[in-house]
C-alpha cells in the first residue's frame, strides 16, 4: 500500500479498516489495529519466543505502560509535524505545531533516556528483550528526521545500535534496503 | 492531588511520576503509569473479577486494540481542548485546536458507536464486560464538555446509561458526588 498515494484512505482500505490508517493485521477473527495490541497479539502467538515478559507482573506491565507511552505520547508528539492537520486547521497553527516537535520529541526521549539508565540495559525492561524495545526502536530512527540533538541520548543510541546489531533486525533492514543508522557506533 | 493548582508538576509528584501527570498507581514494584497497563494490572490482580476476557486470545486482543484507541486517539483529541500547550505555543493555535474539539472527538466516537453496533452489545466486547467499558466510560462522560452532539450517538448513550446502572459505578458516583448522565435515560 502506498501511503504517499493516501490508498490508507481509499475504499478498498477503508473497508478493512474504518480508521483508515496503518498498522492493520489480517487475522482469522478478522482486523486487528493499534500498534500495542497487535504487538501483544503475536507474541501471545509465539510464546516461545518470549517477547513479554512471561510470570512477572511487574515487569509485564512496565512493559505495558512503556508501549502505551510510545503509543499515545511519542507517537503523537511526533505526528504533530507531517500530521497536524488532525487537531487544527489553519496553516499557521500546522506551522506552529511543527516547529515545536524537536522540543517535544527530546522531552519524550529524555524520559526514556533516564528510563533506560534506570534499566541498566541493554534493554527497555533490563536484561530481558521484550517488544518495547522493538517499539521503540521504531520511533528512535525517527528522531533525527524530527532534528532532535540525539548527542543528548547517549544510552538511546546506544540502544539503537545494539537493535541493529540483532541478525534479525539487520536481515529485515537488509531486506527492506533500509539503512543502518548505527554503523560504526556500535 | 489539586490538578487545578499544578500539583501534578510541583516536586513531590515529579519524585514519584516525572511525566508529572495522572493517573499514577504506587505498587511494591514502584509507580506505575500510563492508563492502559494499570487497568491491565489491577485486572490481572483480581482474575476472578474476570474483567478481561480470559482464554480468548482474539477477544483479548480486540479489548486491547479498544484501550489503545481510547488512549492515543480519543484521550489525545480531547486533550487539544484544555492542554493544547503540550504540542502548539501561540495563542492562535491552541484557540484553533480547541474549535476542532467538537469535530474530531465526533469522529472518533462515531468509530466507536459503529463498534458498539457490531458488538451487539450492551457491552464493548459484546456480551462480555471488561476493561474496555471502564475506560470508555471516562471518555463518553466528557462529550457535552466537549461540545459533541450526544444524539447522533444513541449506542454510546446506552453503554453509559448501562455503565449507571452497574452498582459499583452508582456507589463510586455517589461517594464523589458526581452526577450520573443517565437518569431518567436508561
Amino acid at each position: 500500500m502506498a501511503l504517499s498515494k493516501g490508498e490508507q484512505r481509499g475504499p478498498q482500505f477503508l473497508a478493512m479498516n474504518p480508521k483508515g490508517r496503518i498498522p492493520l493485521l489480517r487475522t482469522d477473527f478478522g482486523s486487528l489495529t493499534e500498534n500495542p495490541a497487535i504487538l501483544e497479539y503475536v507474541a501471545d502467538l509465539v510464546p516461545e519466543a518470549a517477547l513479554k515478559p512471561q510470570n512477572h507482573p511487574a515487569q509485564l506491565a512496565k512493559m505495558r505502560e512503556c508501549n502505551a507511552y510510545l503509543s499515545s505520547t511519542v507517537h503523537v508528539a511526533h505526528a504533530h509535524g507531517p500530521r497536524g492537520v488532525r487537531w487544527a486547521s489553519e496553516a499557521a497553527s500546522l506551522a506552529d505545531m511543527k516547529a515545536k516537535v524537536p522540543e517535544t520529541m527530546l522531552a519524550a526521549f529524555q524520559l526514556i533516556e533516564n528510563q533506560l539508565e534506570q534499566a541498566h540495559g541493554p534493554w527497555m525492561m533490563g536484561q530481558e528483550y521484550s517488544l518495547a524495545d522493538m517499539y521503540l526502536y521504531t520511533f528512535s530512527r525517527w528522531l533525527e528526521m524530527d532534528q532532535v540533538d540525539v548527542s543528548l541520548l547517549p544510552r538511546v543510541l546506544s540502544h539503537r545500535a545494539a537493535m541493529e546489531s540483532r541478525p534479525a533486525i539487520a536481515a529485515v533492514l537488509a531486506k527492506e534496503g533500509i539503512a543502518s543508522l548505527s554503523r560504526g557506533e556500535a
